[in-house]
């Protein structure tokens, strides 16, 4: 079983096991099986292990995928999962599970809940992020922000991924300008937060501009898989030595929004954003504007941290909802090893320094 | 309005107003307005231009955004239209208009439909692609199997994107045997078939492996920017000068396939590639395995091709459902200006050149 990708599909309607069968045929050979050749049958070919019908529930169709067929790639392991099938409704991917050999080929988080740990000088406790925004704000007033949030003891300040290299912060100014800050921030309290700035100018300029605000003084990046490609994740770590790689959802949804099809929102930013090397998983937590549930959200962080073969584990990221009042709630529910992204409650007051510090009060009593 | 990217969402269930108006903060600030910089306000918030209800149907909702918002990207532009708002149900993106400057920025097609015909040397009459598969063939099968197609006349072999770098056929061993196979074919014809291996090996290894196709002999490179990051079809366009890119929608699904949420297929594998830079957008036609209609299909055609500031063109590329007995009904659906790619009813004897060299008479004429 240590050359099988088994993947499990829920599958709505009429007829679970013949779609399965096209299913798995559809995701390797994409051709009717009579018209390959034998040896490409007898090598290649995907197969249905299991159909369970479920009264009123979709059925659940378990497909094995000769382990080859990856080719040890990141990219082409997404494109046997769901590749073709993504544009068929009621095929939904539901759980995966893949040898050692391919994890150890993806290799999975450089840092993880440790290595982010280390950077940001918080052995045990639960993690906090801001993300400066809106964009429209100058440089100057983003590297002010930066140095509140920093000051009041903010593990982790990113940006927002609507910043790029806009005229109101153009990139090569906003960096340096803002990574500045957070140092100055960290000189002045002893503490050790860390500077995400966001690298979204394409695939071209992609090393260019890691190497930027490597130099600039940032200690890693944003990264939006749904944009850049799940391989800009691995890409990023590659080029970054060191920094953290924090994934966005931006762009994601499509995959998770709708229940009939795409993929469970576990599968996608716990155990797919984890293999593609994510040290930290930004998801939209329950409470907030999105629609992801308690229940989905708890299996996220359990994606991101569980034993996945010698895999680091993935700091689960959860966004909108936390606030001083929500803390004890969701600590209990998350666990420490999360990184709590805070956005808009931080700013109702005129002073971010002091919310930060409440917030961080809050969260060492919670 | 030279300023403005304009985009209409269709928004379902109660509400549209409000809920349009959540849609332009989230997609620009993403931050309650009243926390926002003045100065931010001013420059960078999108506003809500109109909202039109529709009985029995969702609201069309249109959103003016400030074209600085872009910052000339593709991928900034792709996060300020759908980012977050991917991740909530009942808002899809159905429409878009850019400023010209954007569209110049961006670039578009480098060969578009009149470049790619001049490579294949087919002024006027319809193109005709198939793919090599299915993966699990030896390098030696796939290359005989290219020689067979593109001697019957084929204009474009490309790679199915099940291929990648396994061991059934590596891809520094298989892409040269394949590229000479084509070589001999056009040689014995006087035609003037192309090849377009797939290029899937990560963000890391992307320019390396283009630059072996194109030394290899390859006329382009098929490129999948669901996987990749959108950004990846400019980029092949840059590092491979003359070659043709092929975009193919293998897990762009999760955008198209569920009508409440994500972008209209017309915007994405029409407008969207086209703004990306793809000479030529696969997408699945009617008729075949997949589940969109022929209205969609003819929108995106009609996205593709029509006048759009001063890009070039993109070639719509149907894929499935086409043969023999189709080709009358096709050719008069989506016209000339069409590549259409042709799966298993090439291979369903024993002969796939004779098949191909009938398929080629039968749109000749269609």
């Amino acid at each position: 079983m240590g050359h099988i990708i088994t993947a499990v599909y829920e599958i709505a309607g009429e007829d679970a096991a013949r779609r399965a069968a096209l299913v798995a045929v559809e995701q390797s050979h994409e051709l009717p099986t009579e018209l390959a050749p034998a040896n490409a049958v007898r090598d290649s070919l995907a197969h249905v292990r299991a159909v369970v019908e479920q009264p009123g529930l979709p059925a659940l169709a378990t497909v094995d995928y000769p382990a080859d067929l990856a080719g040890g790639e990141l990219g082409q392991l997404l494109v046997l999962l769901l590749g073709n099938v993504s544009l068929q409704d009621g095929v939904r991917l539901v759980d995966l599970t893949v040898p050692a050999a391919l994890a150890g080929a993806l290799r999975g988080p450089r840092l993880g809940v440790a290595g982010v740990r280390a950077l940001v000088g918080e052995p045990e406790g639960a993690l906090l992020a801001t993300a400066l925004k809106p964009v429209g704000m100058t440089g100057e007033q983003l590297a002010a922000l930066a140095y509140d949030v920093a000051a009041g003891g903010l593990h982790v300040v990113k940006e927002d991924q609507g910043l790029a290299d806009q005229p109101w912060a153009p990139f090569a100014e906003r960096v340096p300008r803002v990574a500045e800050a957070v140092r100055r921030a960290n000189d002045h309290t002893g503490g050790h937060s860390v500077y995400l700035p966001v690298v979204n100018g394409g695939a071209a300029r992609f090393a260019e501009q890691i190497h930027f605000v490597r130099r600039a003084g940032a200690h890693g990046v944003l990264v939006m898989p749904g944009i850049a490609g799940f391989g800009a994740v691995a890409h990023a770590a590659k080029l970054f030595e060191g920094g953290i790689v924090l994934a966005h959802p931006s762009f994601l949804g499509g995959f998770t929004a709708s229940a009939g099809h795409g993929i469970a929102p576990d599968v996608l930013f716990g155990t797919l954003l984890r293999l593609a090397g994510a040290d930290a998983s930004i998801f939209p937590s329950w409470g907030g504007r999105f629609s992801l549930t308690r229940t989905q959200c708890l299996a996220i962080a359990d994606a991101a941290r569980r034993p996945l073969h010698d895999l680091a584990p993935t700091l689960p990221t959860p966004g909108g909802g936390m606030s001083i009042d929500r803390a004890p709630e969701l600590l209990e529910a998350y666990g420490p090893d999360t990184l709590f992204l805070v956005g808009g409650d931080l700013r109702r007051g005129d002073d971010p320094r002091r919310a930060a510090e409440r917030l961080v009060g809050a969260v060492r009593r919670g």
